[in-house]
């Protein structure tokens, strides 16, 4: 990863596969005087797939930036086809927050927030309980208090959706929210709502992963981030990660050595989605870190 | 854990729960001149149940070898309503290894053989291939070749089973064997056969799992040894470990990056069961490590 | 570990290694209906030293709270020759969190008080910067600015020694604290004062260690809690924990990849601190985990 | 990484970074119709250097292989003043292991050999000892026994240095070989000369490192492959990893358990430097995975 001065644009692009297509990526940003950052490619050789990361600096680049789109459409996009998306470091994602009662993923976010590691905005927290309303506060973000009960659920996500629309929300975050959203919610936020699991996937989905753990035996417990897909807990991983246990762990210490795993799993995978890091085919992420 | 030169007896046993049973025990060694060298013990406190390693240097123990198992029985076994068995370091475990046609786990067992790594003896190795005969032979251990097909696995296993009985063997390794065992064969060896699965169990049972983990696009592999039961791949797990994996792995990677995996969790369960560390409990193991 | 709803006490003890001693210790603790919920025991057979630790319930314990030391010291501590303490779990230890200006250590702390992770009150906070006032006050903990310069440090240090000693504090958490502490601050909390070092001791001691990390090309960058000795980094190791970096990852990379590492492994250190699970013995630290 | 049935070829290459480079490379096999299959980039921006691994298919490219070297020169690598190399799949690298008393990693490497993971040819093995001159014998290796002693080991590597050459080697791959090789001996494989050591460099270089970190009570141990360099345990690294050690691990459990980790980091390492994915500069390793 580069860091550099001039604000640059970020390709995320995949395509069937076919020779010179980096050979034409590269061609074309540079006859534009777009000096190259950072380039990744990945070929799906089983699917002949072909898979881009190309980020470039705009200082000097020889098109506007609102021209950017619609040129490369015409020279590379359709040519290849391509589907494809180009950011631009000087626009900065905006977030929203999802939480329940478990704060440990909400205080490390906001930890995040408040020393800018992220480039991002974090316009507003959402939340069916009023236990972090304190700490929304504190951190200077509007707290919504949501609740939701048997009989609520349509009308509150409608509230939902009007608030991430009037925040001009593009990703949403699940930092432990306990309710599950409904298709036509997820409908609005395709490869956009991150969610952490508390468990290994496909192991142990749905509730209680810990109690299944324990009872399971097993020696190693994790935690998995992944998008939000309309079937449970079987959207696209982005992140993993493991801590290992002993027989001596009962349920309560399964969660707390949990949960630090959880928070940093989630974390990544927030920067992996906010560094546009992250293609999505066939319900597996392509990470380009 | 400790070396010493004296040979050791070691307890594993497993009882309710009650007040005083260390102080019992620890009292019943040290009253016959029994040294501790290691002592581990474990309260399942949801189940109120007692589980204790410990182990004693033999040399000025007051009981004779051969009476320690009915002295410890009328003192301290019965009276506690212990489920216990006592080994002595003097008598090498007999294992025997069991492998179809990967060589990576085979190899490395006979590698710590030959080093003598592992307190025991291998007086033989089982096929259903011949691809492994030469190094059985230049290991200097006699190699049977019992090939399986649809009709015949009933009187191979009457073979194998008398092949184990004949060469006392006590423990079996499944080196990634790729027969599923009857439940007869399983329970003439329960909680002594060990096996190696290639994921991360429960996630991923039955074949080919890094098929399944790739399809998935999970971001870490994994490995389970885990005792085998008549249900496939739920036995009591003893030992697991992962491998971080990229988007651009393909299956052949995993399983290469996998193998070097299986080879250690394997040899670690192994060297767990032989040092006596293992108790089986509600098909969980309680690891004394 | 084992949750109770009596109170317990926890010895941890080291002496010169003797036949019987968890014997006569167990025995000393069933005669007074003392109930054991955790046992641990460790032989250095190099140094033929014996250490302990061993948790019990207090409800029924014929022998009162205020007592307690007396009577182990003549009846087990003295006749072993033994260093001990017993800590009860009713009293809560009190720790101060000291800091200067990067915060993710803090806010990890923080957080984790909030939620009652920890079975331990934090009095204050001491900073030689102002920059966590608010987070102090918005977590209601009393936050005390005593910059450090080239001739107060002496006067500094007696101010906070004042505060640690108003405010009944027993244990010290350096949570990225940068200024060095004098012999005479050390010696008041002996093994009581826990730091977080962002590299792998003992390699990279000292200032900058991820810039050195990254000068030298490795391939895993880590973080070691310790308590702190009056040799700089050098104090008995806690924890430690990595995480893996690749070549593209820059110094930032490092330094914003490893504070993820550093938070959780001193949090975990001071976990096993305030649990009364680490021994220091030959300036190594024996945890019962 | 993706398999394909066409031989390929791969540059790797470093150059001072300015605009243009990875068009210029793409642009130059797309003209010739060389099928890229794998492309890495990385940027140090502080050097402000180029670094490139380019792997392209050979069925169909324009250029005869016997022609690529020149042809690259002149339009590509002289232009751009780069440091470069192209390595053709047809060509197997030849691989001598040098070996002394412990057999882990040796026998590690001849299971790999023996299964046909490396696509590699191992014509030689070289040994101050006869340990294993059986096992070389058994994996059909030709041994060559080479004692080394305080008198002769000028004489010893010159005869070495003949053996290398005579077997047309270009890779040496010290396997636990206790002897240091001189700068004379270095200098006939920059680059090309893989050494494990057994701790988590830079911390305990030398002898005896389990012996020092079981001494200063670290919790976890690691190991190091590294090209050798004429200072000791300094050159650049390829491969690390670790693994955890708790109190009551004993200086022969480190090494057991240490072994284990050797064995693995140096076949990565091996397995980079074989695909032709690892440049060096400035004493670290671009590791292109």
């Amino acid at each position: 990863m580069t860091y550099n001065t001039s604000p640059t644009a970020t390709l995320l692009a995949e395509c069937p596969d076919q020779p010179g297509i980096i050979a034409k990526v590269t061609q074309f940003l540079c006859d534009n005087h777009g000096n190259i950052v950072d380039l990744e490619q990945h070929v799906d050789t089983a699917d002949r797939r072909f898979f881009m990361r190309v980020q470039w600096q705009l200082d000097g680049f020889k098109i506007p930036a609102n021209k950017i789109d619609s040129v490369f459409k015409k020279h590379v996009g359709t040519p290849l086809n391509m589907n494809w998306r180009i950011s631009h470091s000087n626009t900065k994602p905006r977030m929203a927050l999802f939480v329940s009662q478990h704060g440990h993923c909400l205080f490390d976010i906001l930890s995040r927030h408040q020393s800018e590691e992220w480039h991002a905005d974090i316009p507003l927290i959402i939340s069916n309980h009023t236990t972090f309303e304190q700490q929304a506060k504190n951190a200077g973000i509007p707290f919504y208090h949501l609740p939701i009960n048997a009989n609520n659920k349509q009308q509150q996500e409608k509230a939902q959706l009007d608030l991430l629309a009037e925040h001009g929300i593009d990703t949403v975050v699940l930092a432990r929210y306990m309710q599950i959203l409904s298709a036509n919610f997820i409908d609005h936020y395709p490869n956009n709502i991150i969610n952490i699991h508390h468990s290994f996937l496909p192991a142990f989905p749905g509730a209680k992963p810990y109690h299944s753990a324990h009872e399971r035996g097993v020696k190693i417990i994790g935690a998995t981030s992944h998008y939000v897909t309309t079937e449970l807990d079987a959207g696209p991983i982005i992140a993993q990660d493991i801590v290992r246990i002993r027989h001596n762990d009962s349920v309560d210490d399964l969660k707390r050595k949990g949960q630090d795993n959880e928070k940093i799993v989630l974390s990544r995978a927030i920067r992996h989605h906010l560094q546009h890091e992250v293609l999505v085919y066939k319900n597996r992420c392509i990470v380009f870190d």
